[in-house]
């Protein structure tokens, strides 16, 4: 929680840090600000202290929103420091940095580097910063690790809130995706038709999607799947849009939409078969809710989350399909991780992987998703179930949608 | 151009460049990938040779579409490394990064640094990366004048095909925006009203706009403006969703759509006033159309583009208005410069500003806005046109995209 940050900063040996950035689709400012449509700002803060947010004087009124002690930029006579700096850009910017971290009592010590922006003008900008400040050790943490997703771990009340108000966006958008699918007409050869009478494409039902996020005011900045048939079977594949919508054919549905501006996630799967089911897909469906019904029958706070791909891999294997538990990387079978943390990033800590350390737990806060597959792609076949779950303070395991999970959707105007 | 960006890497005195990132919403990798959904990319050239993208095994379809030359990163033994750096995952990257830059002949010099991604695993990678490499310094350039800035300036057809086509969009969706706009029914008190007979807000209306957008599956990356009243007498703001929309207050209307995945931009104004306008408003839309339409005629091959602003300036101090030739940062008049570069950034070379050197032109291959504009927020109204111009490669200034200058909106079902 943002409340950990002095302790994390301190485990860290951190003195202060700065943010570069925009307030939107930069999950460290973002995580200060709650959004808002400030650009090209600047958060610095000190270990122990409040921060504050350098902004535009343009953007005063977005920036006010935050909350934030505020500074605008104007306070550092722009036309001095350029004089200063001989008309080079970069070393302004270094000589106005200079007094904004001395602004906020940071002259010594270690400062960490955040943000999501242009690399080279903050590259450049800090080589001359270290110069005028060799007092300071600025650092660089790897992402996966950083302060940041360590305080991004659990979530307050607040921001479980605003994961929630997603999930609610992302189910209404699944139902009407099915609502609309199962009103079409069939051709003889079992292909939907669109309104018109044309064949009814992967690609149409992605723009439907698209169309459908839009108007509820979320985004989908990591995209989304809508894939079918051997494309199901395929974790990462989007979709092929020219693919004709087919009954009988396994459907995975993952969309994981993001507030506007790059906010909190929400992450959601389904797996359907229109009109009807093979046998093969139905046992396999059936295995995949089963680990799926057993995993929410067995969460427990605290667990380390690698516990439950151990689990679920064991569960798979004793079914005979092949794991992460005793194959290197399978393309068959169950071949990722369970599940991960969700919040500003789509996927943050904690992490589920058979390698991940202990303290990656299901404590108190953490907001997970659960997603148990089984991929097939030379079967023309893949599966997956996924909703996003949250340890709320009491400790007890939340999910923060609900949707049925259906896997054949009858259709209303066809019958085999 | 891209053809020119070795000459210009050699007037900087540049050996090489990395450029880190998505393909998507990353002007420098865009610029070599031409869009695709390869994330954590990494694009290395050496002066004088081709580039190489290296990227992960499970995107290397997406990754062929770019036409470079293909590195995957799986050549490098990711658990080799991870021991070599006894766990520390930023020393893995940077090893990692040695080996690539060997592996294209990169062993010493000046290594610029670009793309927009995550600062702190880059520089905490490059911090270790320095001190294997110490023969190699890397470079950090201002955005505004970056060898991107500088090869992006001139576009070649290709590009600005993919622009044009943004334009056709663009007028798409304003002519859909004025169509819904003018059918509406409008109260006693000259507020516009919805189907459902409530008022017409603002929101509503960005709520169409957004969604008229993504149904032609582009995006607004930067955002758009659809203000009334006070707030068209604000260049910046974007327009208070709560307003409700009325008769006879200037409307500007700025939207500025992208390609999907962050693309070629278009920009594009009008101000409308629906149903009537005030003298005073009519007669100040004159001047800007006036002024608008002396500039398409005087536009020049190879002039500063500053000159067009020193006119606008004059034109406007002509009628009355301040402008920055005479005022600093006026508030109300002409307050604002003529117009800017267009391409993978909506805001690029060549710039207008009365302060920017002699060398920004109208060189053929340019792709600029020309924007001039009146604001008066204590009247309650403001003005801008704006149109997306290309310098041909015949000398011949080109309007990208068609679309009528009618200021006064006649509504289909209300009279005077």
């Amino acid at each position: 929680m943002k409340s950990e940050l002095d302790a994390i900063m301190k485990s860290r040996n951190l003195d202060g840090f700065i943010v570069f950035g925009n307030a939107e689709h930069n999950p460290p400012m973002y995580y200060f600000t709650g959004g808002g449509h400030v650009s090209h700002a600047t958060l610095i803060k000190k270990r122990g202290e409040a921060a504050a947010l350098f902004h535009g004087d343009m953007e005063r009124d977005e920036a006010a929103k935050s909350g934030l002690k505020l500074m605008p930029y104007s306070k550092y006579a722009a036309e001095d420091l350029a004089k200063k700096a001989n008309g080079d850009q970069l070393l302004a910017s270094a000589l106005r940095a200079e007094l904004m971290l001395k602004d906020m009592g940071i002259t010594s010590g270690r400062v960490g580097i955040y943000g999501t922006y242009e690399l080279s003008g903050i590259f450049g900008m800090l080589s001359h910063l270290q110069k005028l400040m060799p007092e300071i050790e600025f650092i660089g943490e790897s992402r996966e690790d950083s302060i940041f997703m360590r305080a991004m771990e659990t979530k307050d009340e607040s921001e479980v809130a605003r994961i929630r108000k997603m999930g609610k966006i992302t189910t209404a958008v699944v139902a009407r995706v099915r609502e609309y699918l199962t009103a079409c007409d069939v051709r003889a050869d079992e292909v939907l038709l669109k309104e018109d009478g044309s064949p009814l494409t992967v690609g149409d039902v992605h723009s439907k999607i698209r169309l459908w996020v839009a108007e509820h005011g979320a985004e989908l900045p990591s995209g989304f799947i809508f894939s079918l048939g051997r494309d199901a079977g395929v974790p990462h594949s989007g979709g092929t849009p020219e693919d004709l919508m087919t009954l009988g054919k396994t459907i995975v549905f993952d969309i994981y939409p993001a507030e506007a501006g790059g906010g909190y996630y929400y992450d959601f799967t389904r797996t359907w078969s229109l009109g009807y089911a093979t046998p093969e897909a139905q046992e396999l469906y059936g295995q995949v809710k089963e680990i799926y019904d057993k995993l929410m029958d067995n969460f427990d706070l605290n667990t380390p989350f690698k516990q439950y791909q151990q689990m679920t891999c064991e569960y798979f294997e004793s079914k005979g399909h092949q794991t992460p538990l005793k194959t290197k990387a399978p393309v068959e079978g169950y071949v990722h991780s369970l599940g991960h943390g969700v919040g500003l990033n789509i996927h943050e800590r904690p992490f589920s992987g058979l390698q991940v350390g202990d303290d990656q737990r299901l404590g108190p806060g953490v907001v997970i998703t659960s997603e148990p597959g089984l991929y097939y792609p030379e079967k023309g076949m893949g599966f997956r179930i996924e909703d996003t779950l949250w340890v709320n303070p009491n400790g007890m395991i939340e999910r923060l949608a609900e949707y049925p999970y259906d896997f054949v959707l009858p259709m209303k105007n066809w019958k085999k």
